[in-house]
């Protein structure tokens, strides 16, 4: 039994072994490399033995097998589309474990569970917020859960004991752990996650035609709208048929929304500008301000309320680290910060975000430095 | 006649003033500011007086008078609704100057030009790509237009000279001349600027309405997708007003392909997961990674081939300065940076982008100063 001094954050380790990680890709290998560093007996198994082989030469842990020690804890890390098979036959095949999933959709598991007739009572999901735009286990970091939210979401018949070892295994490895329901997880991820995920693809997928002039044209805001398009279908595919029905019902009303907009557009009436066309635009942009308000920031809870200093950085090397030791002798912290910067460009413009009562201060001392403020 | 050396650059400035500027906001005064500091004499007309004295103080040049030289180049910067009623007034008011607008959409304002019978032969049209989420006289700055793509489009009867006048104009100011005409410009930005612009804002606009407890599930993805939605809605509808033939195409084909995804979300039929719904989802997004893949990257022309290196930065002041100065001693060059970060997290990970045939070394070069790369 693994309750230990940690060796990475010298504090208790609560999360209690031997673990057996089902499925040893991004997120199994990931956790097996942080739990094992953390000093818990971890074991892994995977389809692929080459997977679960490479898993363990990353440090996450030993391979499974039948004269293996019971776990006490067994974590099934699978694509989706397998996850309630896994979780199924894991509670039978361990009838003390703790049975856990990490998958990214949570009613659907929960349903096929409990229609199998499974012990619920020691059955619990989970979902850390820790993708990447990359699968796989050559990808996996023992620190992919730091700092992430860790949904925990527990059935009506999961003990506390299985609750309470969640909220050890996130804290133990770094995560920020929160409970919900399986309904609201769902439904929120499909708000936060799944319905931006399908409108960034297909919006992507509009250039796939593009005439290769248009494209001379993109700008940041392309670049940004459109990042996470380059994820992997197949994962996405999975996750967005275990959540179709929130899914479904969030992208319709992006849809119907949408649908006034074109409306307005196909039929813009005689006025050049139509009156109705100016209105329906500025009515989803003003909605849209809203809604982008709303989005909590760098540390949680409120939204960003930082001061934007933008300082001119040219395309040389080394640069960027006489600015950033230049804002490291001022002593004063930057909350975020972004490279804007175009084809062709000799320059870029850093956009540095700073706690409101600091900004003036710095930018007053970065021209001093001899740094030229481009807009505070 | 301004025809000087360039206290900036150090090249010679091609354009020949005096150049009036109508509509003194964030395009008109950073023009000004620009084209001042070379020596051109510049003066600014706003239908607010306090607005052009705002651009003046800010040194964008002086204030239109009745007895103010005869201007040799007319730049309308107004909202982009009433910009044609203003090229067609300055043709008529200065019959011997040269006449552009900076609107970021054209074939609307020169049908009305054309339509009014002035002389187009002195009009060209122009789209410096150069806006920002912010809107205003007080975000002008001298280098908007840096690196920036300038689109000229001129029409039919366009001399060359007005031509040529457009390309130094687009060169003083530092930016990129390109010529296109003005469909293929309409069409070109309603898919790499208009489009994403309602999109993004009818995404962020399903936040607007959402639990609390889902925006706390909020990540980086989020975010993203939706921080052009912080855009300025009055300005965006006239723009969106002025294209809505191009924009109502390509939104339609948005939808068209949205619906197919819908339709298999809201139809997925017995089988879960549904194989229809896995492969719309499937197609839709190969498709998004095909288009992302197109956008050009920093430097034009090819899409981004960069590696990615992934370092751990403590949220501590001064961390990032130690960090970029590690890089800046190693001589090799960042080309873009990223930094993610979590709601209530004690560190973020910074993501620089390296030529490919560099970013082994300045990995092994970053763990011998000690520090930790993530990911490679």
């Amino acid at each position: 039994m693994a309750n230990t001094q940690s060796p990475l954050s010298g504090t208790e380790v609560g999360t209690t072994g031997p673990v057996l990680i089902i499925g040893a890709g991004l997120l199994g290998a990931s956790l097996g490399m942080r739990l094992s560093k953390l000093g818990v007996p971890v074991f892994l198994r995977d389809i692929y033995p080459v997977v679960s082989a490479l898993a363990c030469d990353m440090g996450a842990g030993s391979t499974w097998e039948e004269n293996s020690p019971e776990p006490a804890l067994v974590v099934v890390a699978t694509p989706p589309d397998v996850a309630a098979d896994q979780v199924i036959a894991a509670l039978k095949e361990f009838p003390d474990a703790i049975v856990t999933d990490v998958a990214s959709v949570k009613s659907v598991i929960l349903a096929e569970v409990a229609e199998a007739g499974a012990d619920l009572s020691r059955y619990v999901g989970c979902h850390p917020m820790a993708g990447r735009e990359r699968s796989g286990t050559a990808f996996a970091r023992e620190d992919l859960f730091e700092s992430r939210p860790w949904v925990i979401v527990p059935n009506e018949k999961t003990v506390a004991g299985a609750v309470l070892a969640m909220r050890s295994l996130a804290l133990d490895v770094g995560s920020l752990p929160l409970q919900l329901e399986a309904e609201t997880h769902d439904q929120s991820v499909a708000l936060v996650s799944h319905v931006p995920q399908l409108v960034s693809s297909l919006l992507a997928a509009q250039l796939a035609r593009a005439m290769p002039e248009s494209l001379g044209l993109a700008g940041q805001g392309l670049r940004d709208t459109t990042r996470i398009a380059s994820s992997d279908p197949a994962l996405w595919a999975a996750i967005i048929a275990g959540n179709a029905e929130h899914v479904a019902k969030m992208l319709r009303g992006f849809a119907d929304d949408m649908q006034q907009v074109l409306h307005a557009l196909e039929h813009p009436g005689a006025a050049i500008p139509s009156p109705s066309l100016v209105g329906a635009v500025t009515l989803a942009m003003r909605q849209g301000n809203l809604g982008v308000a709303r989005i909590p920031g760098k540390h949680g809870g409120a939204p960003r309320r930082y001061q934007e200093i933008m300082v001119k950085v040219p395309d040389e090397a080394g640069t960027l680290g006489r600015l950033f030791q230049a804002v490291g002798e001022t002593g004063i912290n930057i909350e975020d910060l972004e490279l804007e910067h175009s084809p062709g460009a000799a320059f870029g413009i850093a956009r540095l975000a700073i706690e409101p009562n600091s900004a003036a201060s710095l930018a007053e001392k970065l021209e001093i430095k001899g740094w030229e403020i481009v807009a505070s």
